[in-house]
């Protein structure tokens, strides 16, 4: 091909036993029971205190990490249960904006996927939430369009995940494996995907390893 | 307490997807479907090779996991499901010895989980299959009196691992994760095992990540 596509990009922390959230999800408790201690070691970095408007972390291993996972993104895609409470609540009413304040972190274009049609959000600092109601591909060709060259950013869940993997449009999966036995809750892989991968690189944290890995296109050269 | 323990210890196998064996696991195929490939890694190491009287192998950054795991082990532990054929076959006349040959390649008791009854099976080299009907505490306790000082080997599979894990008896579990999405099989892990583990080091690999957890007692010191 001629054209250099932008590559659709996936990092999210994941439990030893397979879990990137924990059982039991609820607008009380988004991340499920046990799923917060997912992120304790991006919430240490004082890389990810600075881009939250805050300071005061560390700075180790998963730092270079941390900053390569999310340099050279244009746009993301999430799921609808990654956006907003699960089972009603305040998004019913049209007026929730998700979990990341009136300044998201992220400063560029969000598309979530969903089945309720929704005006665009307009957020402070260039952060845009824009509803997509006709599938994974209509929301990765608009993400890709609205990226400026920049790759593309799968958040999840872990179901949007496995979408995404077993249709053959995710490029680059890295696992952040934090040694966790949470016994339940989302799993982003799906059975019969028959995605094959190539492993990037690992690099050890404290508390975390990093897995970075392509995922092969069948048939591609 | 005065007595140091000898530690039950466990290295594996896993596709990134979580399974240490594919689906269908069968006599012809008792791997599953996929499943040999968790292996290629180890398969190619010279080490390898040479422990299984043979050579040629290569020597890369996987070399010393595999030798440091396999070091100072006195006897092992491992369920019926991997020590015969499931559903039948030659075991049944109590004339199966195991698929590792007449010289299996440990040279220690081998400690079998089943509910089948059977004299001990004394191997060449000094490797014995001993039968243990009483269950995994039963087993841990001959194992450890047999090992002669050193560590258990736990070998799977995937099953007997989880009832390890959950009983609180496992103390150091090492997992060579393997970019394969199998989609189904046999998973070491079990809901509501609540233990807690700490990440001890990961290496890097070609084509495998080899994490090391140490499994934390709760309450001990």
């Amino acid at each position: 091909m001629l054209f250099t596509m932008t590559n659709l990009r996936c990092h999210i922390s994941i439990s030893l036993d397979g879990y990137v959230a924990g059982p039991d999800q609820s607008t009380e408790n988004p991340l499920g029971v046990g799923g917060e201690q997912l992120h304790d070691w991006v919430v240490a970095l004082d890389a990810f205190q600075r881009a939250h408007g805050g300071q005061g972390g560390e700075e180790n291993a998963s730092t270079a990490v941390f900053e390569e996972a999310n340099a050279n993104i244009g746009a993301a895609i999430m799921g609808r249960g990654m956006f907003g409470p699960i089972g009603g609540g305040p998004w019913t009413d049209d007026e929730w904006t998700g979990w990341w304040g009136d300044n998201p972190p992220c400063h560029y274009p969000v598309f979530v996927l969903t089945h309720h049609a929704r005006d665009r959000v307009e957020m402070a600092g260039g952060t845009t939430y824009r509803f997509v109601t006709d599938g994974i591909e209509s929301a990765l060709e608009q993400a890709r369009a609205a990226a400026g060259g920049k790759d593309v950013m799968l958040w999840g869940g872990g179901q949007v995940i496995g979408q995404y993997l077993a249709a053959g449009l995710l490029d680059v999966l890295e696992l952040h494996v934090v040694p966790l036995l949470l016994g339940g809750g989302s799993r982003p892989f799906v059975a019969g995907s028959g995605a094959r991968l190539e492993q990037v690189r690992a690099v050890e944290g404290p508390g975390v390893t990093h897995l970075k890995y392509r995922v092969l296109t069948e048939g591609a050269g």
